[in-house]
């Protein structure tokens, strides 16, 4: 039995996450503003208090992250600091921070998108961003020490969320969250790294 | 002949690309302390006021970019920044500005590296920046109008700095910075948009 810590824990991903990994291991629930931990991953102080808080563990699941969605044409730099601040930093702060706090072996698990790979109208901070934490993690990867492991997770639309996405998300094929998590279980409970687990 | 913008004209990969296109076109060259012009692209301020000095141009090539390179286990947020601020949104600042200032057709042409793709020890920061350029660029590519382009150039290590990077590159195939400058060409003269040239 690990001990995981999934931030994030009460969107769509993480619920699904939480489910999966439950069933086999002591997970640690981690919100913005709710879960058995609060924490905001944009600034280091409250992800630090909250590593401090929790202490060792086997594994940092992180499925939050904003994103901004706009027209290029109205894109500012302000705009576009929403995803680079929220959905990157948010989890190369994690990682930069928990390198001390994970065990021998333990893992990072970050969440992309489809939006990386697949642009779509109003989505070039979601395009960057996703693309930005493919490319932190296949470089991690290489750098990190003791067996630490880190992995992306890139889902495709979910199944749960399609509607509120309509009709930007036309000829998706969009899936369950129950499936992303899978991947999640895979990156966690597996021994890979460097690896985009794509769920789509 | 186009009216080109090149900004970085003062570096490496700067200076080929305006020997290359000053063959054919009316080159302008932008550095942050030489050059025609002068302009600190990593602010809007400054990027509109050189933008409304040049008025409407065919091109602008971007080939500058500070990076961050360090150990993972010491990077800070504040280290991270260095890439995601120069780098990153020096290049999509000019973009999210200059689409008013480019002539139907015309093109941007950004660029990424090599260590995008194949990372190396301390290059956290410069994978993760050189990806994100690529994915902004690709998302950018379809909600851009009236024609415009943009496409990004992907050099490996050039010839001509191999000396002082060593021993990051070695096994890395170094170009030489006239090869490169090819590529921007195909950007600029060419009509693809959303394109990586790789020159690797």
């Amino acid at each position: 039995m690990k001990k995981i810590l999934v931030i994030g824990a009460g969107g769509a991903i993480g619920k699904a996450v939480v489910s999966q990994l439950e069933q086999r291991h002591q997970v640690i629930k981690v919100g913005k503003n709710r879960g058995e931990h609060q924490a905001d991953i944009t600034d280091m102080d409250s992800v630090r208090t909250l590593l401090e808080k929790v202490g060792k563990v086997d594994g940092i699941v992180l499925t939050a992250g904003q994103l901004h969605f706009g027209p290029l044409q109205e894109m500012t730099p302000e705009l576009f600091a929403v995803g680079l601040q929220d959905k990157l930093m948010g989890q190369v702060n994690v990682v930069l921070a928990g390198q001390d706090y994970l065990s021998d072996g333990g893992s990072f698990t970050l969440t992309s998108g489809i939006v990386g790979n697949e642009p779509i109208l109003y989505g070039a901070n979601a395009t960057t961003v996703n693309a930005a934490i493919e490319g932190f993690a296949r470089a991690a990867a290489i750098e990190l020490k003791r067996g630490l492991r880190i992995n992306v997770v890139n889902p495709s639309v979910l199944q749960e969320s399609l509607d509120s996405y309509d009709p930007y998300f036309y000829g998706f094929e969009a899936v369950p969250a129950g499936r992303v998590a899978l991947a999640y279980s895979r990156s966690v409970e597996g021994a890979q790294t460097g690896q985009v687990y794509r769920v789509w």
